[in-house]
């Protein structure tokens, strides 16, 4: 399959995929949550029957990584164990004990000449979802489209081809054997970079894209995309620290904030500092980073009462660090808080730490980020924090999906209407 | 402003208007509903204020128009008289009367940790709409963006510059004079096709895109864009006459959804006739068509029952003829009605006829389609019809969304998080 050159052919297999996920789309959006589940407790099953199978096709990523060159980092996130496996197949399981998003009721009206409207959420149809290195997102991410109803289809990076190809296949399988049509499961089996641009154009099957990765990736299959994206860019996240601030908890949400999984996007980079309170609360955070090795950049009035931290540019403020690097700016007020996060954010996830309600309404209302924290850390950005059970990804977007996305930001809806014999006039 | 030629003015241009338009969007998102209705009304009182000034602008449009060649029908939808100028105020005090779709709580929960996180609907920010020939579109489209609580960008046809232009200053105009921040209602001064072009991958300004026209305006903008954009493509809406239909019924929305309006997107263009009740719908249905002048194309099956009807070709069941014409096919069974509906339609309005509750539920759990009826007209699929009070489109989309648009789908959400000190773990 890797072989394939020219664009036609991969234009062909990414056709007759297509087609395949939009039968089997119809097909699964009928199908009972009893049905849905069935399936998705088949599939665990077959992934660790097949963990052999599994294991052996990843070995062949894992030697053409290390040929290649990949950081150890990297060969680690590809390398699929038992335990690894086993994980995947206890997602599904997770999954399958998740309430349908399918077929609830979101709204029902009945107008002045009797027509009952119901608004019941179905099935997306069919979504793609594109990915790098980490195979597991071959098995989360399909457990969670299938469970709303939806078909999928994948395409994973290059490195792990083999080892998605291997899951892909297993988990089709599956479905077929439990009852799902062939095609509610397929990944993309060509390499090439022409696949994505296709794919990513090919509207008349597919309903929505989801990139899973860096920047750098979203923007290229935005760029390219005439299928609805839903984005999860950065997260330039903001704790303010108001000045009635209570700031033995703003130290404790800032070092958790900052410190205790700084690769994340959830994770602080900018602090925000009531100038009221400056000179009370910097000494012990900058006690606390320093026990935390985090670096400091800070403005030019963070510098003058911290002179050996380091100072911050312009860019630095727009800058998601994801790493032990802390942007400082001391601010005249929470109005001067929100117009800097406004302006340098990201519109993911930003904080307040106050105890005057009327600081912290004014804050909410401000900022225009898809989740606003009052006196708890940004780090709760999360589907399962959220309640929501499972999470595909997080949106920085406004349309459709915002903030967390679990299995209910995978649903559209209808509206059923029910006459007896009404016509306009 | 028509002089301009290079892209790079034309960017300059665009650029500030989209600086502009996010600065209003923060401060419009933070107006209390009576304050937007206040603008809503000195909006409505400054059209009706300025008639004569607008009307003078209409009438170099107008001129220029008559010059090129428009046709009559086209000259009549561009022309702005004083009762028309009245029914665009009234429609934005009608806008005023409605209830604000901001602020509402969309749910609340209260994690076991003690977060409470509500998610609360906000604007979505900066609107775009792009829109041909009908100037009235501009004071209708800003008054719906406004009350949901957004800045729009507004870019019409080239034929309705002069006309769009004064209106689109009399509205900015009215609203800054009532508190609004200027840069609310712009409108792109620039009829160069490449300004729509730069518009539309403004996503650093421009949160969501709406383009009003046909289908090719529609998919120039889905080509080129960055932002999302909700579309609204054709209507290829099909009525089904089930085996248990009550036939007069039957017979009585046929002729509703063909012929009452045959030029709107909820129009029918297909007829599906079960081939147990053919024999006995058909006669009267085509005596019904022949008095309404409208030409059938029909199958095989049809028209051996019906030989002056013409021959619908495969091409003929993908169209949306908005015309009076209808094609016309006799299936076996509700199944292949859904699957015909599925296939050829356009997943915008879709109706079954039946007396049997089974085969009802079937074809509306079946047929993938914004809205679905059973025993009523498709010709209801419309914001003011359901309730909406207002329209700004019918989405055949599925993501954010589907079937019409009031001011509800205007707006966003996010997420609101109280806590006393939470950290993650």
């Amino acid at each position: 399959m890797n072989k394939v050159t020219t664009e036609e052919d991969i234009r062909n297999i990414l056709n007759q995929m297509g087609e395949k996920a939009l039968t089997a789309a119809l097909a699964l959006a009928l199908l009972s949550p009893e049905a849905k589940n069935k399936c998705l407790l088949r599939m665990a099953d077959a992934l660790e029957n097949a963990a052999q199978e599994i294991k052996t096709a990843n070995q062949q990523d894992l030697a053409a990584g290390r040929k290649k060159g990949l950081s150890p980092a990297l060969l680690d996130r590809l390398e699929l164990t038992d335990s690894r496996i086993k994980a995947m197949a206890d997602g599904l399981r997770a999954v399958a004990e998740l309430d349908d998003p399918v077929g609830r009721k979101l709204s029902s009206t009945v107008r002045p000449n009797g027509l009952r409207i119901d608004k019941v959420s179905v099935p997306l149809g069919v979504i793609g979802i594109i990915f790098e290195s980490r195979p597991n997102v071959t098995a989360d991410a399909a457990g969670l489209c299938l469970k709303a109803g939806n078909a999928v289809i994948l395409r994973g990076g290059s490195e792990a081809i083999n080892s998605n190809l291997a899951l892909a296949h297993c988990l089709n399988r599956a479905g077929v054997i439990a009852g799902l049509p062939d095609g509610a499961v397929q990944l993309v089996p060509v390499t090439d970079r022409r696949a994505v641009n296709l794919l990513v154009k090919m509207d008349q099957y597919i309903d929505l894209i989801i990139p899973r990765g860096g920047e750098g990736l979203i923007r290229a299959v935005v760029e390219q995309a005439t299928i609805p994206v839903i984005k999860h860019y950065k997260g330039v996240c903001h704790l303010y620290v108001d000045a009635d601030a209570d700031l033995e908890m703003a130290l404790r949400v800032t070092e958790n904030g900052k410190c205790q999984r700084p690769g994340v996007c959830n994770a602080l980079e900018t602090l925000l500092i009531n100038e009221k309170i400056a000179d009370k609360f910097i000494p012990p955070f900058v006690e606390c980073m320093r026990r935390n090795q985090v670096e400091l950049r800070g403005d030019e009035a963070f510098c003058q009462r911290v002179p050996d931290a380091k100072f911050a540019t312009e860019e630095d403020f727009y800058t998601e660090y994801i790493d032990l690097i802390f942007s400082v700016k001391i601010v005249p007020d929470a109005a001067a808080a929100v117009k800097h996060i406004n302006h340098y954010g990201s519109h993911h996830s930003d904080a307040i730490i106050t105890e005057n309600p009327e600081t912290a309404a004014f804050f909410l209302r401000g900022v225009d980020s898809a989740t606003v924290y009052h006196n708890a850390s940004t780090r709760f950005t999360d589907g399962y924090e959220f309640g929501m059970g499972a999470e595909i990804g997080i949106s920085t977007d406004k349309l459709h999906a915002r903030g967390p996305m679990g299995l209910a930001e995978l649903t559209s809806y209808k509206y059923l209407i029910y006459g007896n014999g009404q016509i306009r006039t």
